[in-house]
């Protein structure tokens, strides 16, 4: 793998192995009883953090903590509460978060498993939602996939992530400030402000992934090298894995679109879902469009190798072409048969223009050469 | 991309690249709270004008300003009322308007962002719905996409497009002829009127890149450039930018057709509708169609590449297959062994028709390769 | 183009270019109001004929006429009237028809515009039809195709195309002679009986075309050419051509099947109606088959070039490796060393055998070299 | 097609062509007016044979016989009734059968003309179903296709088809033997057994087409020879072929089990027309998995071609850039110059080891290759 | 296939061939009547044996037995019986098994032949259900295939296999420890704890595919071989047949999740069912995943093998194009033409510097070369 890390593309690393991103680290749960939480996905973490947001109208209150007991106090309490828990490779804490909020224990196993696809588990009392996060990381430049665990109960809001997102702040900022529809609204919304900032972020990601595209674009059209081939196998891995954390989005939502048998979500959210539908459609628009343009570099790499062959073949043919005649020509006459024995043998060796006609001769081959090539449209 | 720049390719300009036109910039927005209108795309004009046409069967009023207060006058007042905003970009006067109409915040969100897709949103008291407007500028010799929202009340008509389109005029001056059905009919008929000049449009366009498809066609087939495969990518980016504009509208337009709950849209409309629909479809099966002929044009060019190195390769070969055993009899002559010294070197050199006989060698050596190469058919 | 005329491939004419096939001429009418007639498409006929037969179990009339006012006498006839419009170019002529049957205008319009892909219209008094009618012209070796709009009434049919078709003449003897279902039968019969006759017509375009790639196969893999890749290209568009008439005839047949809600179609036809849609099922089947072989053809075409650059290459590999060394011996001997000099200078040169012994060495190189190939088995 | 027929693949022969075993011979019926009987087909068998069995639990009596009155007499008969006719190129037979047993004229025609695809269609008193009946010729190791139309009535069902099979011979002895469940159930049973008989059969087709997969992939990656490329055609041509008779079944089985509207066929039913059902969807997908590796045979192929064409580069590039250098060198030292004008002119000439000196010069141009050929991983 | 065999790709052996794994040994039974059990399948165990666990909140009883007969005692007993049979090769002691507990015929046929795909039949009083177990051999590195047939009535559960697993001695051990959900649950639970194992074992089977699949990268990428196309070939065979494993997973899942009819599944089974299925969903974004890496290694080994034959090719160019003038040259000096019969016959072989000046003009050449193919940047 050393070979390849010496590529450069901006924005794609080969950090990690294709199959491992696509697969992540699954199989370490088979054998164990079904309901078993274990923490399966990459450590990003020390500690693990619980924020805690209660907020009405009126105000709101912040509270950060690592005892998850802590989570009672405000499980009945009026407003709504928003407990988000950056870390999840601690499983009985996880765990006790879960039993406080009285989650089935498939829900905490989901959780703790960040290899999940997006998906949407409807409960009596609550809604369980997993999305997936993309960041683009600038340093690193690539892209790094992050899970996020939303359940919506009817007055709370839980949010589990491994790492505390960027992303995530704007909302908390704006339930401080109390601007904009957030404080006057349910969890059901403050879920929706949640899942539309990592759709939004989607965009972000699109457009750096874009901004490669046009790079390798003009490479392969302009100056194609063998590299050129890896990059595009990269780019289509990266373009495979948007693909997979997106497209289930779109059936989620359309789930939850449909979906008005309960209460948890009120019916003043039909317009936002039906927005964030929409976004995703946009989205998974754009990944299928780069997905086409993708496949398309790899028909203009391979032409532009045969285009390549086949000005080295000219060349080569040019060359051959002429030089061959030509020395043929000075073949014959560095033909020893003695022009003295009779006058067949090689009478040009003793004529006093032998060897300005045999260059004469050369030349003529030269020129017939010259006017054929021209003629094929090869020069 | 100064290279590219040079292509000639008629219709196909590579004034924007391939990935920042299927993205637009979506991104800008990322980070914002849901429902911030913020206006996304490029600003086409410098002055936002809104035009107010109010016509019933008697006759019709036109009105043109730039406070958007104006509109409230209209409001309420009998008879049909048409309300065209060019320009997007002063977001603030696009909220006045909205608030006039009581649209939700997220419409407002959608019209000033123009990298929407399609679609259709179904209120109490209006529908929204965003057309993408294609037109082909003959100076630049590029597709142009332009977003149409319109919005759909009991009395009224909102559309909202960057800049002034001559696609509409018609409209206007219909309206202002009283002839056809346009002013007996309500602002259902309009809208319908307006998308239908839209949808015909993409046939003026889809006729401009057939030209340029025939074009490249006689290219690929008849003489193939190094060019060539550049021309087939941008045909088919542009191809892909199509299919992503009016792929949707299909959807779109079938969730009207079977919208009967409100009374937005008379039952007489059904019959436009449909029709409406059916040039949609119409449309999309010639976009397809183009799609798997410019995939044809990639396997032409490719084995137009083949053929041209097995030309090359041919005339190489024949030279090379004819000189290489005279120079080697040439050679042969050549050699310094000395015939004086034993009967068994190189008697030829002594022969009287020694010169001569070598020669006759040589011709017989390339009449039977001729006689190969015509058996091979490679003459 | 007038390169690719001469080919001579039989049924496939390069008369139209494919992008105009495929497309029509549908941008005419950009920017005209909907619902205005306007003809679109080749004129094929001269002077627009109008033939009615007025028809029931007892007998039948014949009326051939230019003036659209005598189908008033027939409309409100007892039996079933058939009135058969050739020629569309009059749209004059067409609009008073289709007032004198109570015609939306739409229906007028979609008449003129012979570049409607297959559709059914349902209204409450008639049903309105486009069906494509393919044909093969011996002749120019070319597909043609027209457009046939049928509307159905409870006691009328009106069929509409631009040249009178052999295909419906069928139909007409059959009334004549009142023998089979068609006098005993209404209008729906009358109708299907026509659109079964088209459909029928299928199998035969199908056959000639099926001719046209057996002899492209027999090519293809016999002796590939050049002009091969066009032929194949030439097939596609022809078969996508097929495609688009035929597809969208299974959607509206099976919305005929499914249609009881009106009168207009009698509970006895839905076998007929099954008929011909196992019928249409069947054409798209094969002509799938078709663009699946045709494909294929594709492969063995690239294959069989690169077959044949193997070819070349191995002459020119053998030969070049037989006498490339020949000529290095030859090239060593006659080297100007003087053996006179030192013993170690070319002593062969003075060699009583010198020259056998040069000869032998290269016989042992050719013999060598033929065992090496014979070994790669490249003989 | 001469050179084709020499082709041994064993089980594709290429007795007829591709397109016309796809087609048909269904363009024989244009023109004729619907529910004319006519044969399409082969003609397999001279005589036509009606053998008529009438069974229930107590016992079976069998009668043979070529007058279709015969028929009537079995009509009312107590028991079930099977008619099977062997020969359908006697239309009025067919049509006097099909008298007796009131079928309408539009089965009739279905039953003669043999280029059906599988379908259903259902009429009060009757179930009328097409299968495609698939067996291999061991003799001229062929596919053959054979159509088996069957109509289920109450108490009777008739089985049409052009040559007795033996795949129905053993149904025969089951109700002669009464063994099994047959007798003691009714015709929808009887008509389960005969199309369980026809499906599994297609599994034994499988298996021989599976074989001549394996030998085309052994010799493929193996020894790929030219004919190669025509064998994979051949067996994509048998696999289409194949595709079009089964994928229909699952949509005409998929009908049945969905059909309890008549009484024809019992409610016990239903699981062994789910087992058909499944039988059918795993021939569906072997074949698909078929084409799979059918498809990925090409890749092999074609990749094989480009390496045998690098081996052969190879080789021509190593005897070539060995042998060049020396030739030029042999070249230098047979070149004229006096060497006893000047010390300049070519002293070598007159050196003691001079001769010695070229060789080693040339010895070590050979080294030097080699070294840079090793370098290169090209020995 | 003994050249296969040497092969040495990790995971993947070809001890079978790809068509037999593709299609068992289905054949085997063409002809049988419908509902005879036919043991199809690898014969993998000497001796049958049944194991029987009853078991309820209180405790549990093992039985371990050879005697069909043994099951009835178990038939009625209270709390939840779990027979485990291993070994289906003897049909009779299937079949009185299948009596015992009154399973239908087509079930014992179907639990036999062990080449079903996935299914689901829904009877009154029981349910059937047939998996794949996929696991994979570290000893011969290959994956293996088994079917798992679950019966599931009200108080049991019958799993056939025809080799005892370790996937399911976990779930053994779980009841016999009394711990988790497993005691306190009825047989469905057991039902899906037994898929779940099945299904969770999957994601071991795809890790193991994915190191060989990044090891073909890395291969592929670095140093493409020969063999680099069969283990390509072999990996999509192995993708193809654990498609055909999990696909009809998903529909199976569906169908049951969304069955309530009978009360064989607990309504508590919902949300574990859930979880299966989105596991199964997951399973085959992974496989399909792999596919589309695979597809892009074959483009990518195609590309190599171009970018190796441009290599070979600019090798053997640049040696000709340098090489063949110089030789041209030497040619021309080595021309016997008389310098002392006339001034114009070579005279440069008189000159005092006449070989410097040759060597001096090869030079020139050597440089013009260089120069060009830096140019060209070939260096």
């Amino acid at each position: 793998m050393i070979k390849l890390s010496k590529l450069d593309l901006p924005g794609i690393s080969r950090a990690a192995g294709t199959i491992s991103r696509i697969l992540g680290d699954t199989s370490i749960k088979a054998g164990l009883p079904p309901g078993t939480p274990v923490h399966v996905g990459e450590r990003k973490t020390e500690k693990v953090t619980i924020s805690i947001v209660n907020y009405d109208l009126d105000g709101c209150k912040f509270h950060q903590t690592a005892a998850p007991e802590d989570c009672l106090d405000y499980r009945d309490q009026p407003g709504v509460t928003w407990v988000s828990i950056d870390g999840l490779h601690q499983v009985d804490l996880i765990e006790k978060i879960g039993a406080c909020f009285k989650l089935h224990p498939l829900i905490i196993e989901d959780i703790c498993n960040t290899t999940q696809r997006p998906k949407l588990d409807l409960f009596e009392d609550y809604l369980f939602l997993v999305v997936k996060m993309q960041t683009y990381n600038r340093e690193s430049r690539s892209i790094e996939t992050d899970q996020v665990s939303l359940v919506l109960g009817h007055n709370f809001l839980l949010s589990f992530q491994e790492k505390p997102s960027e992303i995530f702040a704007g909302v908390r900022i704006r339930i401080e400030n109390g601007k904009g529809r957030l404080r006057s609204l349910g969890p059901d919304y403050l879920a929706y402000a949640l899942i539309d900032a990592v759709i939004d972020h989607y965009f972000s990601v699109l457009e750096e992934l874009g901004e490669d595209i046009e790079n390798l674009e003009e490479e392969v059209i302009g100056r194609p090298r063998r590299e050129s081939i890896e990059k595009i196998h990269l780019l289509k891995r990266e373009l495979i894995l948007l693909r997979k954390s997106i497209w289930p989005m779109r059936e989620v939502l359309n789930t939850l679109l449909r979906h008005d048998e309960s209460d948890l979500i009120g019916s003043a959210m039909a317009i936002y879902l039906k927005d964030l539908y929409d976004h995703t459609i946009q989205v998974i628009d754009i990944v299928e469009a780069y997905r086409d343009v993708t496949a398309g570099l790899m028909d203009i790499y391979l032409s532009s190798l045969s285009n390549r062959m086949n000005e080295i073949m000219k060349v080569l043919t040019m060359i051959a072409t002429i030089f061959i005649p030509l020395t043929f020509i000075a073949g014959i006459y560095g033909m020893n048969f003695n022009p003295d024995l009779s006058p067949w043998n090689m009478p040009e060796l003793n004529w006093r223009w032998g060897y300005p006609f045999a260059l004469a001769l050369m030349g003529a081959v030269v020129v017939g050469m010259l006017v054929y090539f021209k003629r094929k449209s090869w020069l």
